[in-house]
């Protein structure tokens, strides 16, 4: 049996979603669908609406076999270390292709690009450093380096969000010879980041805005997310009175910059530069999350990067602590968060050829990277009511998610 | 113009310290009666039903006519470092007289109990060292110390709470020599710990329990607290909605117990002796912060002493900074809560000869000690819904209470 890997984060899970695996498993002709998703928090430094259990389930019943975990570490990073930790998971489970969604759909300018930005690497780098240490977030000091090098003008448009990821994707396939072909669809219309609901097809981003202001699942947003989705969403509302979002946190980040040190703040991720100071400026004044990051947001503190921080400071996670482990060139250990029978099979095939460990209950294992993900998962449910957090914190230490019926 | 000093807590401030109140001044026969007063959080390591200024006012309007900050590096600790950090601000505040409560209201037992206290005081520190380190918690280590220099057969009930924290002033105030002179009133008949309310003088324990769970005034509480506490009362709660209780800051501790790390939690004053296992193993079953007490405590982990660790975990509050501060023989400021026509008067004519600033809004000094009381304050206000704190924490920027009706 061979599989194709994808990189996704389901928040929720919709219809595009639900594309995208027809489309990769014509196009790879593939029998196992193997997607690495991001946990509790996600790349942009958001909550998920709701857990990862519920969101792979929801994914398991729709058509993929295997869902697996993207560590905490990897997660809730730029582009690059995000695709570094999704690539090399899904490499750790012998995937033959990964296929992801770009703007065109062609994978002939992502490897063309990548013949020339390995060719220019040396001036990549020291662009993308300069670029950094001028203070420019992640994306923008990429943009620059990548026009340095000429890569935006030869076919490939690396404005497009989904196209940075894809060329990420495809760097780190190549950058550490993983033997992974990649592949690419193209994605349906809906833009990556609209704000509404136009198409039966939509963004992620409208759908969410659709349903987390009102706490509810509106008939417009059904028609974008497949049964299982509106299953998942249901289920977690009625087991915990809510669907997660950022002012939930808010309490707990405030008492974080309150109580804690300038000196304790900086060591935090993504507090740099100064931002501590910035953080206990602003922190007795704000209201609510929104406001708080609108008294942070400037060009050079883009929201994304001020959201990514606040991840890390509601899990107390250090610069120093993911650093050894941005530094490996292989992931520690694969997590299965669930599978269907065949998704079983596949595992029962390749894992005796593994080199990491393939575990799926949390105690199953020690490693720093697990420590984080346990403080990820405390910090995520202390969103939930004091009296049912338990059997939430209590998932971690159970069986994944096994689908006895055979997919597609 | 003189004064008498009283050391108080007012949580909140009934007709029993009115009572002692109207016989300190009987007795003392000074003109200015100045009470320095735990802040937010308490002795016994709670956090106050209302906030300092609150009861302040109360307490002005009814008695006293200084109130002065004893502050959080010393409030919340065993009662030694509790009456250290309360005489040494009387004395910054050249009071003559300190006037406390007792069981029986002589002060002779006190004076002979200090001086074979004295007399046997390298035995005594040794024998309260070996309790300690036997894991003893200080109350009891204290209590066989005394034991053993025969200070408990002496005329002088060291089991008692209130004889306690007396002989702690004494001490104090003799092993400093400041010159004060320590004077004691007979307490009314309700006992320091007692649960209901039987007369119009009742514990504050009592009037806490009446109150503070169905946070409602009844009229059997309003029968033992004078009108200024009443009005104080109502108030509060008309502000912020809520009267604190420890269930509130159940969240946060939560959340400080599942995202540091065992050495963190470590560096907090008060884990110690592996406790910081225990919290890590009971956090994530426990419902309430009653139920995480009740699985953390033992016989010796006390009820007292694990609130107090809790109160330091919420404030951030770190062995390592309390150290050098309770090194020190006096306190590094006096700050003013409020003050009546005449405390005013008093203040004018000592403030040239104080050794120490005095100051009142928070921004006018700095200090370790200061930035801890701020810490505390922050922490306290996080009880209150999110979109009323701001007013709160401005609190400490702004002038004391002025209360401009003479009193006495």
């Amino acid at each position: 049996m061979n599989a194709c890997g994808v990189i996704v984060e389901y928040n929720p899970f919709h219809n595009g979603h639900v594309h995208h695996l027809e489309e990769s498993r014509k196009k790879t002709e593939k029998d196992c669908l193997i997607a690495v998703m991001s946990g509790n928090f996600l790349q942009r430094g958001e909550p998920a609406i709701i857990d990862k259990w519920h969101r792979a389930e929801a994914a398991l019943k729709t058509g993929i076999d295997i869902a697996v975990e993207l560590p905490y570490a990897y997660a809730v990073q730029h582009a690059d270390l995000f695709a570094k930790g999704a690539v090399l998971t899904l490499h750790a489970l012998k995937v033959d292709t990964i296929c992801f969604g770009s703007e065109k759909g062609e994978i002939s300018p992502f490897l063309k690009a990548y013949e020339q930005y390995h060719k220019n690497q040396d001036l990549f780098q020291e662009e993308l450093k300069r670029g950094l240490s001028r203070g420019l977030s992640f994306p923008e000091a990429s943009r620059l380096a990548y026009q340095t090098i000429n890569l935006t003008t030869n076919g490939l448009d690396l404005s497009q969000p989904n196209n940075i990821l894809g060329f990420s994707y495809v760097k780190t396939i190549l950058d550490f010879n993983t033997g992974i072909r990649p592949e690419t669809i193209q994605r349906t219309k809906s833009g990556y980041h609209d704000e509404e609901i136009h198409h039966r097809i939509a963004s992620a981003t409208s759908i969410r805005k659709e349903i987390v202001s009102g706490q509810m699942l509106t008939e417009k947003a059904k028609e974008t997310i497949p049964a299982a989705t509106v299953e998942a969403l249901n289920n977690y509302q009625k087991e915990t009175g809510l669907w997660h979002h950022w002012e939930l946190y808010f309490p707990y980040l405030q008492h974080v910059v309150l109580t804690r040190s300038l000196t304790e703040l900086k060591e935090v991720h993504g507090v740099e530069e100064g931002l501590e100071y910035r953080l206990k400026k602003t922190v007795e004044r704000s209201k609510s999350f929104q406001e708080w990051m609108e008294k942070l947001k400037t060009r050079r503190y883009t929201w994304t990067r001020l959201q990514r921080m606040f991840v890390h400071l509601l899990t107390n996670t250090k610069t120093a602590d993911l650093k050894p482990i941005h530094q490996q060139s292989s992931v520690p250990y694969v997590r299965i968060l669930g599978m269907t029978e065949k998704g079983r099979h596949y595992l029962n095939q390749v894992k005796r050829e593994m080199e990491v460990p393939l575990i799926s209950r949390i105690q199953e294992y020690e490693h720093p990277v697990l420590e984080m993900e346990e403080r990820a998962v405390h910090s995520y449910y202390l969103a939930i009511p004091a009296e049912k957090r338990e059997r939430f914190f209590r998932r971690e230490i159970q069986p994944p998610v096994i689908l006895s019926r055979t997919q597609g």
